[in-house]
């Protein structure tokens, strides 16, 4: 894909890469990471393509946060590392996004540094489009109805990719917070009639396809009752989930619904799928993609997308990204790592 | 220590560290590195301070290499995160350093990256540092005569770093390639007297301080032979040893001799102690430290530094430099991540 010049690192800001996605076109855009991800879940050759389970440092102290790292590698071009924050308070008491995230591209053939990017927008767009791949899959074709519980950042990016492959015309909004979920309509970048629910189960039990993306509390799931009366063949896309205790389906849903985890050992730690047995879970994400025409008759039944995010989404996003920046020469180019007259003298620069 | 802007990220490139370096005097700056890794060590709290063994990609195409990330937290401070390319074919093939590194740093408090910092020169500098921390505690006070064994960027720190804390006056210099020992004279930021051996042997049975910095190839250690004639006092920094495979010292040197590892798991994996069991081994760095006085007996006796690098060093290293670089405003200090108006709408830049 992209070929940085050997020299300079690409250090993409937040404002370069949202210049990126306007040049491109936010709805194209779209579509290429959903094209991007659904490939690499196609192709996937464990021989080449490598990713290793997140890990990172959780605290309490001195909030209740983590920043974690997440790499993948594809063997012969290009190892992603992207780290992440997240801290569920950020929004409320710091007006900061609960999830901040930057992703390196490091070349496999030298170690250099090739980019740093701001992955903030991009966490949420590869999150979207992980679940409308799998919403493409096993969401019936005419599904109109979009139910979103937590109407936070992640929503609205949830909600844009998979109106990229459903015919959305119809969003019900319920956040614990009515006013966010008040706000969702003039969040969203396509046209659709919003209309804000009472609670989760009213939302849910309407809905053709559900997305889950909140901050519920370590211990205080689910969001969605027992008592929720689901459509037969409704797609859940689990989003939330991303912190051993934090659950956002019941139990009874769970384990009558085909379960699709995207990482299967993160899903069995921080995920959905944490409720679960490795032996009750589906096919992960790239079984799903190589085989989704034996999955079409799922659509009539209850699917799950058990989404904790697949390092190899990271690196994809990254790599559309800066290949459209190197183009069309936006961000700051710079020699981060200084190519020495002599590689055996690290002083040279003083 | 450094407190960045809470709204822009720090960018310091290579020549940015070198001027933080140049500003500061180059070796103060190496005192300064000593001093916060021997602090660091010494006020350990294992409660705070947090360090997670190294993980990585290791592979032999396109070349033999890897990238890897030294992860490490201040808890209610910052996360440190190095990444690290190392291909042992870089200053041949493509005139490149083989150690390639940037270190990042994170907000605690809200995930946001406060820094990103070239780490190649920090690297050679904190791994110098590391040496020095144990060699002022266990070689002899009158060491005079240091060997380098493999005269590439490493040992060119580790000669500074150890010329702090004990009065070299005599290099013995040896390196498979003869043309990168004859040059190492010119590399060397103190004045000294340099001598280029014809063999490890020759130059390490001379010395009264050894260090072993090479790229021996995994499986064709040791660099010293069983045959050499040690003196009884000398002390070791073995540094080299960094990939399963890959060790530079003899087994009857290292049964003979107190050794002390940087971090026991990674030294087990990787570094000279892989070729010993962990009832083998010393007191690791930060003990040693805190229990200085209780070894100084150890100065008569054969001791070894299994340097495999401690993530924290990096994290020391990186905040001095920002500190720095944020008082005399060196660097690109760019709003990498945005600061939205409203955390949850992510399109907000479009």
């Amino acid at each position: 894909m992209a070929s940085a010049s050997v020299e300079t690192t690409a250090v993409l800001t937040a404002t370069d890469v949202a210049d990126v996605i306007r040049v491109v076109g936010i709805d194209q855009f779209m579509d290429d990471v959903i094209d991007g991800v659904r490939c690499a879940a196609e192709d996937l050759n464990p021989e080449t393509t490598m990713t290793i389970e997140r890990a990172g440092f959780q605290y309490e102290k001195p909030c209740l946060g983590l920043v974690e790292w997440m790499p993948s590698m594809e063997l012969g071009r290009a190892v992603g590392i992207k780290t992440v924050g997240y801290h569920p308070s950020n929004p409320n008491q710091r007006g900061l996004p609960s999830v901040m995230a930057t992703t390196s591209i490091h070349d496999t053939g030298t170690g250099r540094l090739i980019a740093l990017v701001d992955a903030t927008l991009l966490t949420a767009i590869r999150t979207g489009a992980a679940s409308a791949v799998v919403t493409d899959i096993l969401a019936r074709p005419d599904s109109s109805t979009l139910a979103l519980i937590g109407c936070g950042a992640q929503s609205v990016t949830q909600a844009h990719a998979i109106s990229r492959v459903r015919p959305i015309t119809r969003v019900l909004a319920f956040d614990a917070d009515p006013l966010v979920a008040e706000s969702l309509a003039d969040r969203l970048p396509f046209a659709v009639q919003v209309e804000v629910m009472n609670s989760a189960d009213e939302a849910a039990s309407q809905a053709d396809i559900i997305c889950t993306a909140t901050t519920v509390d370590i211990g205080a799931g689910p969001v969605i009752s027992e008592a929720a009366l689901l459509r037969p063949g409704v797609h859940i896309n689990a989003v939330g989930a991303d912190f051993p205790g934090k659950t956002e389906l019941p139990m009874s849903v769970l384990k009558s619904a085909l379960v699709v985890p995207d990482e299967v050992s993160q899903c069995l730690k921080e995920g959905e799928s944490q409720q679960l047995a490795p032996s009750d879970l589906g096919p992960d994400l790239p079984a799903l993609v190589q085989a989704a025409a034996d999955h079409a008759d799922h659509r009539n039944g209850l699917t799950i997308f058990d989404s904790t995010g697949w390092s190899l989404e990271d690196l994809i996003a990254a790599e559309i990204v800066l290949e459209h920046a190197l183009h069309h020469e936006i961000g700051i180019h710079t020699e981060l790592q200084h190519t020495p007259a002599d590689p055996y003298n690290p002083y040279e620069l003083l």
